[in-house]
């Protein structure tokens, strides 16, 4: 993984750098997606360019770029089976510093990288996460999916901690997600929760996908925010991220989900969304 | 403004760029400072070194620098009169994107550089500040001064579309602060009003020696948080931060304050507090 994508250029790893003025280190002022490859594949890469062009639009930052084409050269360039392409643009480099944007004609900084990573053969899918929960303090925007991860990765450290594998975070005592995977559950009587698209989550490229094959399997599905305590009741509780995938959570505070073990049906979730997205063209959207 | 500090070695701006993996730039994992300087002398740096190694301490992030050195170094290099010596230091660079941190001997980022600006002769003491009031929907560890500032960015465009110079936000209706000042009040019975240090604003160190300075005149501090109402009903209404020094505010949400010109209290603060400032060493804490 040494070829990195920056402002046009194919660079070796050592020569990514940017200018310390980039309003993306100054203001947080950027944008990011993760794409998962597998086999050599970029996983729904449309969907991926349809979020990051809306999270432009959101932060009116004017970026244009063959986003598939990169993230193509990038997989291919650096040799990648199964891993994922980072690609963060921000607003660009302003040399006075100012909160307000420079001129609209400012070029944007777009770099984006590869990086190696199991994905389908994660232990994690067999023996099921742990999970601890904790207060959501992020900011009340987490649908834009900016670069302003601290508090993800505080929790993240939190839940190392903790000897467990993820914080799933609350606002009003409602769960809204983990660090970095949209949260679901499936109760008792075969319904799947998952909390609605709305200010609070990230919509899930994933999840999208997720949903789908749910419904295929005769899944019920409610998107509503549940509570910790419903959560604890489930049958069933899993994860949903582009590098994750699917992955279930057999603990939550302590508290055993279900019979401890990974479910049933999110097993059955997990396979089928393997089956789907992987016999399909990268780009389709 | 030539030239910028970047880890242990000052370099022409141009050369000033740091790598797409370090973390203040994947995570928004960095801490910052803007110390001001006037009539070539930075002013409270003490009191920045205090508050950038409290920030550095609440997120566990390990760097040491000599930061008044850095400081005094680029504005003798740089030959920096009036302006501001911004201060950056992030977890450092990491490979392998993670949320979690890298191992705690990984070296940190710091980089800092300097710039012009007029702060005495600023037209908006005589003419005062024109303000709006919207939701504060930053994170809610204010108090850290991360470089997490996207929201307080697009606050202050949307101050700029609305035609005025700033906005106040607000959570439960009370003033936190401003995009980039701390906020404050003077009832009609001379009482200073001025949030509480707490996790919803940034502890101020242009606000302490404010504080120190309004007492002396004689005034009351409460320091509470307040309403819009209580706002737009005070005598007097202003802002305080590094590069602003004292700023009055004459109107809120198209409310007129007090009489609609800059407060005479105000004034004198503004002046004291100038007075204060340069008549001592800058290294003083």
């Amino acid at each position: 993984m040494h070829i990195v994508y920056l402002n046009g250029d194919y660079v070796p790893k050592s020569a990514a750098k940017i200018s310390v003025y980039d309003r993306g280190l100054l203001f947080s002022d950027a944008v990011y997606e993760v794409i998962s490859v597998i086999g050599g594949r970029l996983i729904d890469m449309g969907r991926h360019v349809a979020r990051l062009e809306r999270s432009l639009g959101e932060l009116s930052i004017n970026a244009f770029a063959d986003w598939s084409a990169v993230a193509q050269k990038l997989v291919a360039d650096n040799d990648l089976d199964e891993g994922l392409v980072y690609l963060q643009v921000s607003r660009g480099v302003m040399e006075e510093r100012d909160y307000r944007w420079p001129a609209p004609e400012t070029a944007p900084t777009i770099f984006a990288f590869a990086q190696e990573r199991s994905l389908l053969e994660n232990p994690m899918a067999t023996r099921g996460m742990r999970i601890i929960t904790r207060s959501d303090l992020r900011w009340q925007r987490c649908d834009i999916k900016t670069t302003q991860l601290l508090y993800a990765s505080l929790m993240k450290m939190e839940a190392e901690a903790a000897g467990v594998d993820d914080v799933w975070m609350t606002r009003d005592d409602l769960v809204t997600e983990g660090t970095s995977q949209n949260a679901h559950i499936i109760s008792h009587d075969g319904i799947l929760i998952s909390h609605q698209l709305d200010r609070r989550i990230l919509p899930g490229v994933t999840r999208i996908e997720m949903l789908t094959q749910a419904k295929s399997m005769g899944l019920t599905v409610e998107e509503r925010a549940f509570s910790i305590d419903e959560a604890k009741d489930a049958a069933e509780a899993f994860v949903s991220s582009s590098t994750l995938l699917i992955m279930p959570v057999i603990e939550i505070d302590g508290h055993k989900i279900g019979d401890g073990h990974p479910g049933e049906r999110t097993g059955k979730i997990r396979q089928s969304y393997i089956s789907a997205v992987q016999g399909r063209p990268s780009t389709e959207t």
